[in-house]
């Protein structure tokens, strides 16, 4: 997608053919800059402090941390250490793990001389194939959206409400629940986007709205405690988040606030549908509820806020009591039976085992 | 309740007898600062503004407001001039119609000459009328907490989840919703509080987490993303807010983002009540959604927030991009289908038609 018109991903092999550059998330909207990660701590702390996140992302990330590891010293002990210290960077997105399996999967059974060259063509194919899968998702809930469209009798605009940032910052590009609507707006179908503020790291605002305003697609933010609201006055006509992880059984694991929106979605029936990338569906669990860690981060990404000042000075301020003590959950679950569809890169399915199974075939 | 261990209520007369005397809530939680209010045009725009607010608290300084007016001026033209614009400051919370009503039903039929020692003598009991009432509201609601308590075979403490802020701050004394938890504390039943941010206007961080601080009462912060996670895992005992505006139906309007906690409670079989002073009841509507005009505030709440600095300064920054626009609804409708109860100054009975009559009797 582009920024000021040049197309851009979010992640990318520098000249030198061995640092990786990827856009620093935390400065935006405000700021934007990138960043070069020269060693695999650099790629885990990009992980952990958010300059790099989004499932896919973070999956990609971490592949490119592995070569940067192999560069350095490709013996099994540097992996096996690289491998741990990108895992525990964030818990929840199953994307991390599935990336480090395979780049481990691919690497250790290499000769050590060959495992940095190896592990950089890795990567890189795991963002192609990130970029493929999100254009696939793309089109699969474009034809979602231009069904939506027709039943609107081709009148307004389709009003799409997303939380949090599951667009092409969230991925290598496209993204995942974003994808559609940049499909339907290239195919001449009017969008409209509800943009969450998705608190406390304000993603939907910062991120989701900054993609929003490059590729000029209409938009308007709101807080996330007036999805309810629209839905209830009939102001959305679909509802697509993306997620960190997926049940073999439809349950999705999604940047917290999540299931608040299903909720009123059923309760209002509006349709719910989550954008599910293969690499974000973990087949071992069948219950989201008690079997996905849910990470808990630092309560003073709650406590405190940055912004620009009039002057354009970044700085961040306190916003509760000092005394008042905060917790932060990164994510919830929202289950299977409010979600009405999964838009996978294979197509469209129910969010269940048999509509994963109808498109993935059976799994261990 | 207590400020730095005084007792305070939010609006009082000044010394001299004329002037009114306010908590300056926009500066909360950071500084705690008194103003005074000399003209109705002064309690227009500290109501317009939020300096002061909650449904009760924007009642008692519409009556004072119209002290302040009949003090300058007690004719017919200046009293109906006066209640225009107090009636024009906020939309949706119906006590401050029901303020208005009371002191022109009053006043008009006075000579001018009585008018402005009327006012203020009726704007006093008005105030002191709605702490009687809240303090009835805290005994219900604290027997509420002791049967929850008693569930809980008395272990651990009992688990209240709270939206926006219906403490003290946003009545004359006690509060509506935290009145039980203020009570239940007194009489020793422990009670853990999770306060809901509220976003846009962060009500729930700034006043009430201020307001618990200085009551002593444990609590914790959380985003409104979070209070469905909490109940999928049975962090919450029961929710309790406040309401600005109640169908004779049992429909309630409060701070938007309360009809996705009430979705998240039923969903989860966690109680949800309602503290509902008389004053809040709209006997004249039957169908919330379609009946309560629902203020729409400028969309810089959304955009910008307020906060401390490192070094102590209060600043405003920018969150979102400049180019996206925002919307900015201060309340939903939760239907009386989702609330447990209705917690009133003369009992507990069930949100509806039926439920409200047992309490008051037919009305109009």
């Amino acid at each position: 997608m582009r920024v000021n018109g040049v197309p851009t991903r979010t992640i990318w092999l520098e000249p030198d053919g061995e640092a990786v550059g990827i856009i620093d998330q935390t400065l935006l909207p405000h700021t934007f800059a990138t960043r070069r990660l020269e060693t695999v701590d650099d790629a885990v702390e990009a992980i952990r402090v958010m300059r790099v996140r989004g499932a896919p992302l973070i999956g990609a990330t971490a592949a490119y941390g592995m070569a940067l590891a192999a560069r350095r010293d490709p013996s099994d002990e540097n992996l096996a250490r690289a491998r741990r210290a990108l895992a525990a960077a964030r818990p929840t997105a199953v994307n991390l793990q599935w990336a480090l399996d395979r780049m481990s999967a691919l690497l250790l059974p290499l000769p050590a001389a060959q495992r940095a060259e190896a592990a950089y063509a890795e990567a890189a194919r795991i963002c192609d194939e990130d970029v493929a899968a999100n254009r696939a998702i793309a089109e699969h809930g474009c034809q979602l959206l231009a069904e939506i469209w027709e039943a609107r009798g081709r009148r307004g605009a389709v009003n799409v409400l997303t939380h949090c940032n599951a667009g092409w910052l969230a991925a290598v590009d496209w993204g995942t629940a974003l994808a559609p609507v940049y499909r339907a707006s290239q195919a001449g179908i009017p969008i409209h986007v509800w943009v969450d503020e998705t608190r406390p790291r304000n993603q939907g605002a910062s991120l989701t709205a900054w993609e929003l305003v490059h590729e000029g697609i209409p938009h308007t933010v709101v807080v996330d405690n007036a999805g309810g609201h629209l839905m209830q006055h009939g102001q959305v006509d679909v509802c697509i988040t993306g997620t960190d992880r997926t049940t073999a059984t439809g349950d999705v694991c999604n940047k917290i606030g999540t299931y608040l929106k299903a909720l009123a979605a059923r309760d209002c029936g509006v349709p719910f549908w989550v954008a599910v990338p293969h690499s974000s569906i973990d087949w071992k669990l069948v219950d989201g509820l008690r079997e996905i860690p849910i990470e808990e981060r630092d309560a003073r990404e709650v406590t405190r806020i940055a912004g620009r000042t009039e002057s354009g000075e970044l700085v961040e301020v306190a916003i509760t009591p000092e005394e008042s003590p905060a917790r932060n959950w990164a994510f919830d679950v929202t289950p299977a039976r409010l979600v009405t569809g999964l838009i996978t890169e294979r197509g469209r399915c129910a969010a269940s085992a048999e509509g994963l199974r109808s498109l993935y075939g059976p799994r261990p």
